[in-house]
This record gives C-alpha cells, sequence and structure tokens, in this order.
C-alpha cells in the first residue's frame, strides 16, 4: 500500500527562472530512505556525484562537489574563499546576479571595481579590458555567464582569456548555464565556478555544485585570514567530501537531495551532455518561432539569447501579474517576471532541463493564445 | 507504474546521533513534484511551517523559519548576525558544538570567553556565574542544549535566567534537542536559538529551524556593520519568509526539503509534544535497562542524560570501529562513534523522532547481543 502524505502538491509546469520540471525518476530517487552521512553507501554515492559533476563542469578539478545549500551559497563559497579584506575584484555586472556578487564583495571586505552594463544585454569584453587596464592589480574578474534576471549569456571564453592576460583569477556564475549551454570550465581556464540544481539539472532546489581549480585552491590555502563563514570554509569542507584521507565528520549532508542529484546527473550522462545543450537550442528556437507567430516580441538580440532563458516583452495593454495569475489557475503554468528595469514590462519563459521538451513548448504557447 | 531510480538505497536501522528514521509519510511528502518557491500554493506551505516550528518551539517569536541548509548553518546564522567584532561572548563549551560556537564567534571579530567543562558532564551554572562577575559586560551567553558529542543536557532555564540577570542575550543550540526534550523558548526567555531536522524532528537533513526574539531581531536591526554573509542575513531571508509585506525573492528555497519538514511537523503536532517527550523517555529507559542487562555503563550521569541520545562505554577489548562496521553490515544498524574523549572509547546510540520505538530498541538489543 502506498502511503500518501497528508498534504497533496499540485503538478505545475514550471517553465520560469527555476526550479524547473523535475523527472519522476529524481522525484523517487529523492524519496528513498535516508541513510547516514558516513554510511560506505552514501560515501560511494558522494564519489559518484563528484565524477558526475566532473563531467557536466567538463573539468578535472579535483575540488568539485555541491555545497549543501542553494545557489546563493556557491556563490557565497566563491567569493568568501577567494575574497579578502582589499582584495580589489573586478565586477561585469548586467543583471541581479551581478548586482549580488557586488553586495557579497563588499560584506567580505573587498574592493569593487563595478563595470556596468545595460540591462537585457551581453558583457563588452572592451570595458573589461578598460577596467584591467586601469586596474592592472586587480585579483579577480567576476562575471555572470548566463544572467537569469534577463536571459543573456556572455562570452565566457573571452572574458577568462582577458583574466588570464591580466594574471587575474576569474569566478564565474553559471546557475542557470550548466547543462542547458556549453560549459567547459577547464577548456575556459575558469578558477572558480558555481551552479544550482534547480535549473538545467531539473533537480529540486537546495544545491549548489561548484568547482575550483589547483590554482584558486592554493589561493585558499595561502589566505592572510581566515574564512568568516564557517559552514563554507573550503578547507574544511574539502575534509569531508574528499575522500583521498579518509573522511572527517564537518557538517551533516543534505543526504536525500544529494540522493536526488545523483539520479539528475546519472540522467545527464545516459542523455550526453551535447545532446542536452542542442535540445535546448531546438526547444528555444520552436518557443520562439511560436511567441513571434502570436506577434510577440524577445527584447534581447538573438546572438545574446540563453535558449533555456526567454525574455519576451509584455504587449501594451497586458497586465503582468493578472496574466501569469491565469496561466497559473487555468494551465497550471508558472513563468516569471521580469526584474529591475524589465518589471512589468516582460517575462521570462524557462526551458530548464525536463522543462525544455516539446510537451511543455506546446502547453505555454496553447495558454498563452487563450490567454493573450 | 511506479518509477523506481536507477540507484537504490538500502533501508537502514538509524541509531547514530543524526540522521534519524524518516517515516514513510515525510519521504513521501519529499518526493512530491517540485513546485515554485513564489507559488501561492508553497507560500500558504511556507506560513504552516512557521506556525508549526512555533508550536514546535513553544514560541511565539514572529521570526521563526526554517534556514536553507543544515544545522551548522543555523549556528552561523545566529552568530553572524548577532556578533559584531569586538562584541564579548560568554560560551559555555562541553562538546564538540560548544567548540564549534567558538570557532564562529572568532570567525566574526567577536571576543570569546570560553567556559569549559569536562566533556560529559553538564554545565555547571556556578561557573557561568563567576564569567558573568569578571565580564559584566558580555553581550551574549551562548550554550549548547543538547550536546550531540557526548549525550548531556544541560540546565537551559537556569542558564538564561543567569544571563537575563546580567542583561545578555542567549543562543542556545538544541539541534538535537527539539522534540524529543522540552524545549520552552518563550518561558524560559532564549534569544536566538537553532535546531537540526535529521534528529528528534526526523526529517532528512538539510535544514535548520530557528528562531528570534524581538529583543534579538532589535539587535540585528541596530548594528553597526553590515552581516558578512549575505546568505545568512537576516533581515534580507525575512523578506522571503515574512509574509506581511508580501514576499521578496531572496534565495531559492529547497521547496522539496521544506515538504518533508512540513510533513514532519504535522505528525509531530498530531502526537503532540509533550507524548513526544515522554516517548523519547520511555524508550531511553527501556534501551539503558537493556544494555545494562548486557553488562554495559553509560558514563554520564543518569540525570545528565538526553534520552535521545546515549554515550555508552566500549567495553575492554571490544575493537569499536569493527564492532560498528558489524552492526551495519550484519544488522543494518547505525550507531555512532565516541568523539574527542571518547573516541574508540564509547558509543552513541540515537533515539531520535521515529528512530525512538519498540522495534528499534529490540532490534539494537539484539544485534548488541549477537556481536559483543
Amino acid at each position: 500500500m502506498a502511503i500518501t502524505p497528508k498534504t497533496i502538491i499540485p503538478k505545475r509546469v514550471l517553465m520560469g527562472p527555476g526550479p524547473s520540471d523535475v523527472h519522476p525518476r529524481v522525484l523517487a530517487a529523492t524519496g528513498q530512505p535516508t541513510i547516514g552521512h558516513l554510511d560506505p553507501v552514501f560515501q560511494s554515492l558522494m564519489d559518484d556525484v563528484k565524477d558526475l559533476l566532473k563531467y557536466a563542469f567538463q573539468t578535472q578539478n579535483a575540488l568539485t562537489y555541491p555545497v549543501s545549500a542553494p545557489g546563493s551559497s556557491g556563490m557565497e563559497t566563491c567569493f568568501a574563499n577567494l575574497v579578502e579584506p582589499g582584495d580589489k575584484v573586478i565586477v561585469a555586472s548586467n543583471g541581479v546576479f551581478g548586482g549580488r556578487m557586488i553586495e557579497n564583495i563588499k560584506r567580505m571586505g573587498g574592493t569593487v571595481i563595478e563595470v556596468n552594463f545595460e540591462w537585457g544585454t551581453a558583457v563588452d569584453l572592451n570595458a573589461i579590458d578598460d577596467a584591467f587596464k586601469t586596474n592592472p592589480d586587480a585579483k579577480i574578474l567576476a562575471f555572470v555567464h548566463a544572467e537569469t534576471s534577463t536571459g543573456v549569456q556572455s562570452n565566457a571564453a573571452g572574458l577568462c582569456a582577458l583574466a588570464t592576460q591580466y594574471g587575474a583569477l576569474t569566478i564565474m556564475d553559471t546557475v542557470t548555464g550548466l547543462a542547458g549551454i556549453p560549459v567547459l570550465i577547464d577548456e575556459w581556464g575558469v578558477d572558480a565556478v558555481y551552479s544550482g540544481t534547480q535549473k538545467c539539472l531539473a533537480c529540486p532546489p537546495g544545491l549548489s555544485p561548484v568547482s575550483f581549480s589547483a590554482r584558486a585552491a592554493d589561493v585558499v590555502k595561502s589566505r592572510k585570514s581566515p574564512v568568516t563563514s564557517w559552514f563554507l570554509d573550503l578547507s574544511l569542507v574539502m575534509n569531508y567530501w574528499d575522500g583521498a584521507g579518509g573522511r572527517t565528520y564537518h557538517h551533516t549532508a543534505p543526504v536525500n537531495a544529494i540522493y536526488g542529484l545523483h539520479e539528475a546527473l546519472l540522467m545527464l550522462q545516459e542523455e550526453g551532455l551535447e545532446a542536452s545543450w542542442a535540445r535546448h537550442e531546438t526547444m528555444h528556437n520552436k518557443l520562439v518561432t511560436g511567441l513571434e507567430g502570436l506577434g510577440l516580441t524577445l527584447p534581447v538580440k538573438p546572438e545574446d539569447r540563453l535558449p533555456q532563458l526567454n525574455l519576451v516583452s509584455t504587449p501594451d495593454g497586458v497586465d503582468d501579474a493578472s496574466f501569469r495569475a491565469k496561466l497559473l489557475n487555468d494551465f497550471d503554468l508558472e513563468i516569471g517576471a521580469g526584474l529591475g528595469k524589465f518589471a512589468g514590462k516582460a517575462w521570462r519563459i524557462g526551458l530548464m532541463g525536463q522543462s525544455a521538451c516539446d510537451a511543455n513548448v506546446d502547453h505555454c504557447l496553447k495558454a498563452f493564445k487563450a490567454c493573450l
């Protein structure tokens, strides 16, 4: 007899900026019996998760693991470990998450060199080059590969090459990028990267995969001051996630969430990274064709668009909030609101992970047609 | 047709220091479809979780919610928000988690007045009174109500009364205490408290319920310096968890983990707090009688023992690690190792949440009898 919980959650079609639809296999994995975080079975699963994450990130970095909290904690892990008081960090900011990076660095006592770009546009490499020219002592370049607030992707390879040229480390936010578009950590030379599980990895939210290069690890090891966060201190966390010398208890890992991530990463491996990227691209093209067919427009330039997150202008005379409420109530369809200068003026339609499928695109277009 | 994940996790009997056994109802809740963190259905669930946590903590504190990460992050939330550089904090330390508090405070730039007690003994109120006499300017008294490393409980009511007498705030760790023994936040006058979900609440690990008094909230609001952690900054997090002015996105909540916590809190409400406390006490007595019948001894004085975590001396001639491995391999039974001065010399047998039941006690005693 199946046991049911008292509170039943409705099934939605998740096409917002994340979380995205979670496959029943991943949900079933998440609901398996909890076992101990030091159980040999769980430790073996941790090893698998590390290997599968290395594949997803296309890296050989030994320091690759999921932080035990949502994406924001992955961001904080990167900045808390790599920034010391007085360190100069160039931030390429073109949306909400560039702004959050700045907030993080200030709280760590770092000096921020802010290079701002209009929301909805990509980071311009020339402006970053100029920032390095006037700040050759910058220790780090931080940028958002895939801006969740606008659906814009920036040239990560080019930004990393620039940082290398000036001898700076790179910190990259690819919360929305991982598994949806190419993320090539080793080829690009990214030193620290963080992502989330609830976007193109198609897991429940709650974990933040991160990866650090050997160079970044050396910088952490040679810090002058301790990391202000005990919970996120890499030198401690790695004694638990690194199996080399036997695992040491640091904090209790979110066991069931890691079951889910493991299963989702297995599914990614089964499909193949390239196939996953191609599927996101195909669904994006289908969605854009359909939306344009309905007379809608996308404010981001085609070459800057993230296939997995589509910014769509709200037509004149349509009330943003009541339109989204109608989609949710009548079609169980969640899409995202615009942020910043796009608040009330654009929607964000996600095609992330399992949500990047024909059925969802068809459902979305049908619902839009009915509600516009 | 039921969908099964590729990797099947074995069913264990969890009688270590946590995680504890999770009820199938809670696992089923955790595996329900993911929905958006801003979905009205989820927001309503968040309100319920806050109310149910207030019941569990026996508090009316408005600032009561689960931090989106394991217990260590709840600890860090308390210290990061309440301690500013130069603040003097008296720490009553009698085990691993008192030591972790000290580590937290130092990283925040606080001044620690360390009052140490032998591991396996309770905090002595006279020593804390002496510490206040020599440090009347101490801003905070921090203590561990239920020491997970030794199975010792301290007099929380008495410690809070002392702090009040000297005009200090209190920070209390009751990660292992909540739902297993009385935790009376308002009656005792605790200002900041943190717990975990994987102990007597019988959920998977991954969330840390916290509660702050109005006085503590005022201290946070009047800080001179920003909280170093953006992720754990109460003033920001509460814009999401506090429904009063409409919820604002801060970070993406771990949606499925909160389904599980909600279901477990409903089960606690159905049983009743007093009944839950009584069940832990009854199972403790049964376990102790059984262990003593096998010739085993418990080094903690009876009046200081936590019913939900039992420190048991390893008999001479028994190898700690191979004994625990045998329990796990032959009986699917997990118990905990000793820590600090008890490493290799004692075991920790948990009776937390769903694990505090006749079947588990019987299974444990049978396994011990067979393996000793």
